[in-house]
């Protein structure tokens, strides 16, 4: 899937929400852990009553490996069952980024065997860490830019002559593929910076962490971040997946999901888009 | 382990090589192929015969996510025989990072679940990355700063004020532990930013790829990057797991660790180390 694509799904949907399962074996509720594959079952549940309202889903790695093999065929099971149900764009939430060869690998595995729409990758190893992945011309790698984090500061905002180094990541790595295959995550806390991320890189789309249930962030988050094509993904995880801990977790995720669809619907009508 | 008895190890072994096991299924001997687990079976043999001349061994992820929960499967088995094994530094070469709430279920993958050793983690997010895997005092936490391949240039040697990038992910993150707990790629083809790197943190240990067979590269490593604990570990992949695709790969791969071994020993002992 490509930035057209997305775009159409964007405007058939009338939502930029993507849902992340972070799913912690801890939070999942009482009732699904006597089930054979709890965290299958939990994020079974998440998308059929999300599906409607999110265009997409992004499953943290992080999460699948603390439960190691087992926690893998979780992941994989979960990845089969949203690419059957189509509409849908799928993110692996690798934030991989290793040598040609080793990143050759991490690309077979998450676009080849897997069949994932997108994959989040570091940038700090460079130009060759990426290539692997842009070599699948209909697939979308993610750049970590500007993350949301605190420790953000540390490295990413390290002035590099008059830029910071997040700009300097966003201005060299555009040169590497295009505007369809290439998408940054920029950190929805720091609005201040998404007005400069999409001057730098008008046409790629960002997936934007970050987002409470709050209607402000969202409006600021469009109002600096948005294109001529929506151009924005934004992500909430916990704020949806972990509304309730009964079981009605899956209905009142569904409610969350339906209220940030309805903000977004509202900014997306407001441009005209 | 933390950095006196990785010491005590390489002085046992009187050797500072680091195995990497980065297994592809399609570079794995025929007879092998028909086992149950080819890649677990290929790795047992290599550590076997190599055991007695690497303090160390490093999985590299990327290899094992290719085969996805199976892969996942050959990597456990693979870890829980060098456990089994000890005398043995374990690492896992998986250049994670996330935010707090994904790196500390990264930590317990690896370092609870798994019980490796150290695991090789981006410093691009920052501190608040780091910190979950930094909280396991006994375990080893191994930063990229300078790294071996082309694209280093891209964005590790950015000049930010008078310093280049990896200067500052060295400087400033030292200061996030203590030299017991905190190790660094520092890549062997650059020989002339070891002077620079072993300057800027004088105890901690690096972990350099990209040396091959050659004891010139080996000595110019030394002469730069060795402290008066050692202070490497030096790691080489390809050039001995793949020595040979016959019958005889793991006697050819003990071959090529015996090399490295005695050019070693020599540079241990011509340092009265």
């Amino acid at each position: 899937m490509n930035r057209e694509k997305l775009y159409s799904l964007i405007k058939l949907k009338r939502s930029f929400l993507c849902i992340g399962l972070d799913t912690d074996i801890e939070k999942i509720p009482e009732h699904l852990k006597k089930s054979d594959d709890p965290v299958f079952e939990f994020n079974k549940a998440i998308i059929d009553f999300t599906r409607d309202y999110a265009i997409a889903y992004k499953l943290n790695l992080a999460f699948y490996e603390r439960c190691g093999s087992s926690g893998w065929l979780s992941f994989e099971k979960t990845i089969d069952y949203l690419r059957g149900i189509g509409n849908i764009f799928t993110i692996a939430d690798a934030k991989r980024g290793d040598i040609g060869n080793s990143a050759s690998q991490y690309a077979k595995a998450f676009f080849d065997n897997l069949g994932f729409d997108a994959i989040t990758v570091n940038p700090y190893m460079g130009y060759d860490a990426v290539a692997p992945f842009l070599e699948y011309k209909d697939k979308i790698t993610i750049l970590l830019a500007l993350t949301s984090n605190e420790g953000s500061s540390d490295f990413q905002m390290q002035l590099c002559g008059k830029k910071y180094l997040y700009e300097v990541v966003l201005t060299r790595s555009a040169g590497w593929g295009s505007s369809d295959q290439i998408m940054y995550v920029v950190g929805g806390t720091k609005s201040g910076v998404l007005t400069k991320a999409r001057h730098l890189v008008p046409d790629c789309f960002f997936l934007v962490p970050g987002i409470g249930a709050q209607g402000g962030d969202l409006k600021s988050v469009c109002e600096k971040g948005m294109n001529d094509k929506c151009g924005l993904i934004v992500n909430a995880s916990r704020s949806i997946i972990y509304c309730s801990s009964e079981r009605d977790f899956a209905e009142q995720a569904r409610k969350a999901a339906f209220e940030l669809q309805q903000q977004m619907e509202t900014e997306l009508s407001n441009r005209k888009l």
